[in-house]
């Protein structure tokens, strides 16, 4: 059972707006052991539209469509789905009903641009929409589902786990297709596959595996599909045992995890706490840690001492040592460390200095030089990152390698 | 002159991925004037790739193609590439060449698994890659180009910006294709409309409008298309001058910006320096003021009082104060900016606190409550924001409107 997917929206073309919609649809069906297998992304003109619909309809059994469901005149989606289907527009009174309901929440009334809102092909169910004016539709055609959902991000969700994922279940589509995923931070994607190869070798005929970088990070996926959920589990489970010998710390999570994830059950198990002090990172160190929900039980605070003068100010960094080593050296990231100990009240703190870019280098230090430093006043370790000249893949590379630090920094410890 | 978008990878249509290469992508050819008007992603079998390609060149004159280009066994597209323009794959000394360069700079010799990425279908020129192994391709087949890049994004912008770019100038390709794109925050979609059909009435059968709703922020983006660059400029700036007469101040700044931009511009036009104090938004609204290269001219650094024992600790609230109103109030809000502007030794300072959830909520104080302020001594700004439950987006909404509210500070003040 195969799904597909078509997103409308010009500001998909032309580059205004990043399609994450197809990512949280895609991770939902696959759960469901329902593979996406083409996408399409078209502008908001009915000859597109119907040319997406066309070939979506040809290559799969359920068809997911976002975008083109507002109340602005570029919002055609309905029109062209009618067209396709040869079916009316016709007014839902309980579409009307709905919008008075959500825009009542807000206080205002019915706009007449609201109301072309209210036309929905003939063949169309309704899905609930809490979150905004625009429902989704659920509609057969020739044997196809067909479903239509805003394409708001967080709309789109609701529709999608409130009122589509329901439905499919009772349908009982889908084979049988299963994955994980392994995260890895600070080793690269050759080096990896090199070793996955190895370590798998007599499995590699049955599944498949697919490496996934992004900044200063690499996942991989093994995955495997087929009819009988049973053999392939065990498949995957022995592929799995088999990394987890040979890896070991390397791999930090799986699955749906992140390192500021992963950071915080290991600072929950070790009973520990903790607090930053950054500079070249400005914040997001921070703002990574404080992503988690629940982070406040472990988490204490940061000085963001992105000035010198906040350096020596709040964190009595002595001047001369600044001007000794440079502000952007190891000496630093430890003393940021040592000095703010006390000031945080936790049992480790994380620092960041360096020269994020891309101005600021000299010849002895180039743009990307960055130090991180994790630690209490024991026993602080520190790395010196060397990274190239984009501002905010360092921040991103220097934040993650950080948290990554302090994992290691508790694996160590314990 | 038009231009299709390739985007392969399984990793795409799983949902592991997302893709932010084919947003670059488009807006560099918009630049051009070249419009990319269909996208399509497929995962890594010769299959899906060669229904792309055939698709791709039946509707437009450049294909751009990404990913499928390393040493992994998912890694396709060129063996694809070959089959489909019916030619042979040849071993490139020159890409061998490169591969040594690159690899020797990481201080890594050529493994075998490397070698299989100097196989490329003979009619294809070498794209240089400064950053990575991968080389991109540039192939003529009946009278379409392909261009095929790495997926990683910043080699594929690498490649783009410094090989294919001033290729596709040198062609002369190109429509006129003109757009602006105006920010706002804190104001709905319907609202802008109502506004836009109403100030824009009389441009409105000669260009486009689309709305880009994000988290607490809308784009619009009017757009012209025609022959004559001359007469689409005069139309788009007389569209301007309508826009920015009625909309004045609701609009913060235009094309490629963002909110910590404008703020950081109107900052330094004024001479005013600014530091944070943050307990929800977790040290977000530094990371975003810090995003930005040159911040550090006007920008000192932030107190993340997460915990409320620092709050008491680092900035002196007073215990009894937190007990009266709560820790999330307006009356701790505006302690936070009062009692840190000395310490930061800046002009004004922004402050959060609330909660960003999904827990934590209380029947009087609701998820989704958080109070953000912003000033000095004399004056202090202080909104209450009823967002909704998803920890994510209320850090996000919060963090952007305290930007905002920091930009009508100062706004007000000159």
């Amino acid at each position: 059972m195969v799904a597909s997917f078509i997103a409308i929206g010009d500001e998909l073309l032309i580059g205004k707006v990043v399609d994450t919609n197809s990512v949280f649809i895609a991770q939902k069906l696959s759960e469901l052991g329902i593979q996406v297998i083409r996408r399409w992304t078209v502008g908001d003109t009915n000859k597109e539209i119907l040319y997406a619909l066309g070939e979506a309809s040809s290559c799969c059994d359920l068809v997911f469509i976002t975008g083109g469901l507002g109340p602005t005149k570029d919002d055609i989606t309905k029109k062209s789905l009618s067209e396709y289907f040869n079916v009316e527009l016709v007014f839902s009174e309980s579409n009307l009903q709905h919008l008075k309901e959500i825009l009542s929440q807000r206080g205002i009334g019915v706009k007449e641009a609201h109301l072309t809102q209210c036309y929905i092909p003939s063949n169309a169910q309704l899905l609930n929409n809490k979150l905004g004016t625009a429902l989704g539709l659920w509609m057969e055609h020739r044997g196809k589902l067909f479903i239509s959902m805003p394409g708001v991000p967080d709309e789109m969700q609701y529709i999608l786990m409130h009122e589509v994922i329901p439905r499919i279940r009772e349908l009982k589509y889908g084979n049988c297709f299963l994955s994980k995923t392994f995260h890895t931070c600070g080793i690269g994607e050759t080096d990896i596959a090199e070793k996955l190869e190895k370590y798998l070798h007599d499995y590699l005929s049955q599944i498949s595996i697919a490496y996934l970088p992004s900044i200063a990070q690499v996942k991989f996926r093994i995955s495997v599909f087929g009819d009988d959920e049973k053999s392939l589990r065990m498949l995957l489970n022995q592929c799995e045992e088999k990394v987890r010998l040979n890896m070991g710390h390397l791999i930090f999570g799986e699955d749906d995890t992140s390192i500021s994830q992963e950071l915080g059950f290991l600072l929950i198990k070790s009973g520990l706490t903790l607090g930053t002090v950054e500079s070249c990172t400005g914040g997001e160190i921070a703002s990574k840690i404080t992503s988690i929900s629940g982070s406040s039980s472990y988490y204490k605070g940061s000085i963001v001492c992105y000035a010198t003068e906040l350096k020596e100010k709040l964190l009595n960094i002595d001047s001369m040592l600044i001007e000794e080593y440079s502000v952007y050296s190891k000496e630093v990231a430890e003393a940021m460390v040592r000095h703010s100990i006390d000031m945080l009240n936790t049992d480790l703190v994380i620092s960041s200095t360096g020269i994020a870019g891309p101005d600021g280098g000299t010849e002895k230090l180039k743009v990307g030089t960055i130090f991180i430093a994790c630690g209490n006043k024991q026993r602080v370790r520190i790395k010196k990152l060397m990274l190239g000249k984009n501002r905010d893949r360092n921040i991103e590379a220097a934040s993650i390698l950080a948290l990554n630090l302090a994992r290691e920094w508790i694996l160590e410890k314990s």
